[in-house]
């Protein structure tokens, strides 16, 4: 491994880092000004190696020497969650930046085209891929155009931007995505294996609870002629973890990450409490069991307790195989670099699952320092992207030399 | 009853209502611009019974024939919840312009001052009864100067405003202290009484809790790895109300009123959450068993999960007895009128439980409809208003005449 590519990685980590960097962590809402800085950066750096950048209508970015449709894309995302980690997203827009360094230097020829996607995260607009769904067709913007942020921002009024004003991507010649990624998990970390090749991505059910009980005054209302929302949520909140924990054989994850309750001061009974539910698994059955566990004891603990309920189902994802060739021909190249590597699935969704329905799509992960993501703490090492990397370039030279 | 004195509190009530009206209730935080216009239509109407107001150093207001030092104060006060309804506080203080009213008209000459008091509520800056409680001394500025709203202002900022530059409040010669509420519970109500005689207030034990556990990926991070600081908080949640539902011979409720969830965004496992506890009891030992109870069950819980522990004691007040005479004379003067009268606990604190500390002091109830109080659905009725008004006259005629 050259010195020179660690070096790459690291100042280009750096740079990435240095925008939307605060005390608690990066935050880097998509769509937002702070991620036009980061793929301002990518457009930079892309330059600076000799490369011609565009951007398409949905403010997604690319990087070839020509600018003809891609045919292997390999990108990540550049946003991030509110408070998040440095290496979520940049590791695999640097990888395409490095791959095409070497496909350069090495005068290798390889059809690739880098890129860089947009709000990959639902940390703003309670869905995650936005950019990567949209160009691949798999969100219509008629209906992505209307969801909007906590300011009550739409996504069409983001997009009208001068930074999304590109034509709708061509992607009638790709043949392959590729996207290195961080694992956010512990797997490769236990396994003590330098890189992961990702078999499948789980599938992602949400959903919206809005839980109406009675906002009275919590030193006058007897505990027994309460509707309180906030204990219903309680429930609900211990039921998700129960019902994933159930289903941990097909390792299926169940998480409340939002509260919202209401009115939400010390001396009133809470009146109304929103929750947002986050289901996922590799398995399509296990993800229709737990969202219909959940919905059943919701309505009982609902019913049991007086408490008016509202349910929106958020986002329905299926879980979807990455290529199996691709995936073969990645863990040979690995292996042939000197490297040890392990078929996995994701547990977390990529913009890799909306590339596999319309090409060949293949993700490498690399291990993350104890699997702690979404959170400043999120460590990975350059040399391991560096890894991941070559396994991609030496891959592509493969199949496509 | 003369429909003059229904029309007068009508109309009072309507003029108040009319200040700080969302269309979700009203909103008049303690020491806020909303509150000082409250105080500014109280100076008014009693100025337009020929009484002379004045200020306190704590923004308290006065008004009687003399600014002599009160001998019988009659208040309560003038701000609310975020979202409460237009009864809770101005229906004593109408009660007591009402009671000057008939003093002047009538040439009773009873040596009375009635009184609009402070951010009774503690949704401001965590503790209630803030006016009252510095007036009486109960409260020491020294302390509760750095008490912080949400916004980081804190109290003794707020009391270096114009309408807080009065002298501090000289009680000498306080003999009674005497305040009408609405009852915000539903004992009346079902009762099928028209007045409620005060007894004992609720002492109220106040907790801050902040869970600390591990903001992760919620797709990457399986279920028997994670410390969730929201399923601790649920599991929280449903002790304090199983705790509360044991205590219920002693009249005892806990709250948990206001969560707060850290990063709450939906794909990460909530890193931290902080809860605001309110346990109220008239038994000095049930308010002990129970905050004894809530945090030893806390702990376990933390424990249990892996979850770090910051415990805050808020507010400690004990429970607190109305004058048995006064009770024993407003009684009396509630049936002569014509009207009948239970005795009663509070489950709210009150204004009164801090000026029982330095007098003696009485309060009456009226009925609210259905118990509903800290919601927009608040409501008494004007002739419950005159009818209490009417036994504290003739309860104050029978001994100050």
């Amino acid at each position: 491994m050259k010195q020179d590519d660690i070096s790459y990685v690291n100042a280009s980590l750096h740079q990435y880092h240095d925008i939307g960097a605060g005390e608690r962590g990066v935050t880097r809402p998509g769509y937002s000004e702070t991620e036009n800085q980061m793929h301002a950066l990518f457009t930079r750096q892309a330059q600076s190696l000799g490369l011609a950048v565009y951007h398409d209508c949905y403010g997604n970015s690319y990087a070839s020497f020509t600018k003809e449709p891609p045919v292997v894309l390999i990108a990540s995302h550049l946003d991030s969650v509110v408070e998040g980690g440095r290496f979520d997203g940049p590791a695999g827009v640097i990888t395409g930046l490095l791959i095409q360094k070497w496909n350069l230097e090495e005068h290798a020829g390889l059809p690739v085209t880098c890129g860089a996607l947009r709000c990959e995260e639902s940390s703003r607009f309670g869905h995650a891929t936005i950019g990567s769904g949209l160009a691949t067709g798999q969100f219509q913007i008629e209906d992505a155009g209307a969801w909007k942020d906590s300011n009550g921002i739409t996504l069409a009024e983001e997009l009208q931007k001068h930074e999304n004003d590109g034509p709708v991507p061509d992607y009638s010649r790709l043949q392959e995505y590729l996207e290195l990624h961080i694992e956010q998990g512990r797997v490769l970390e236990e396994s003590r294996k330098e890189l992961g090749i990702v078999t499948s991505i789980a599938g992602n059910h949400r959903i919206f609870l809005d839980l109406k009980g009675m906002a009275e005054h919590s030193g006058a209302t007897p505990m027994n002629l309460r509707n309180d929302a906030l204990c219903a949520a309680a429930e609900v909140i211990l039921a998700v973890e129960h019902i994933a924990e159930e289903e941990w054989k097909e390792h299926s994850v169940g998480t409340v990450g939002v509260v919202e309750n209401h009115p939400n001061v010390m001396n009133v009974v809470p009146g109304e409490t929103k929750l947002r539910i986050d289901l996922r698994s590799q398995s399509a059955d296990s993800l229709a069991r737990m969202e219909e566990a959940v919905l059943m004891q919701t309505k009982q603990i609902c019913e049991r307790r007086g408490i008016t309920l509202d349910v929106e189902r958020i986002t329905r994802t299926e879980p979807v195989m990455m290529n199996k060739d691709i995936a073969e021909g990645l863990m040979k190249a690995c292996e042939a670099e000197g490297n040890s590597g392990m078929y996995m699935p994701s547990g977390a969704g990529h913009d890799a699952m909306h590339y596999a329905e319309i090409t060949h799509a293949g993700m490498v992960f690399i291990p993350c320092l104890h699997g702690i993501s979404h959170n400043p703490a999120e460590h990975a090492e350059a040399e391991d992207i560096v890894k991941g990397a070559r396994a991609m370039y030496a891959y592509l030279k493969e199949e496509f030399q």
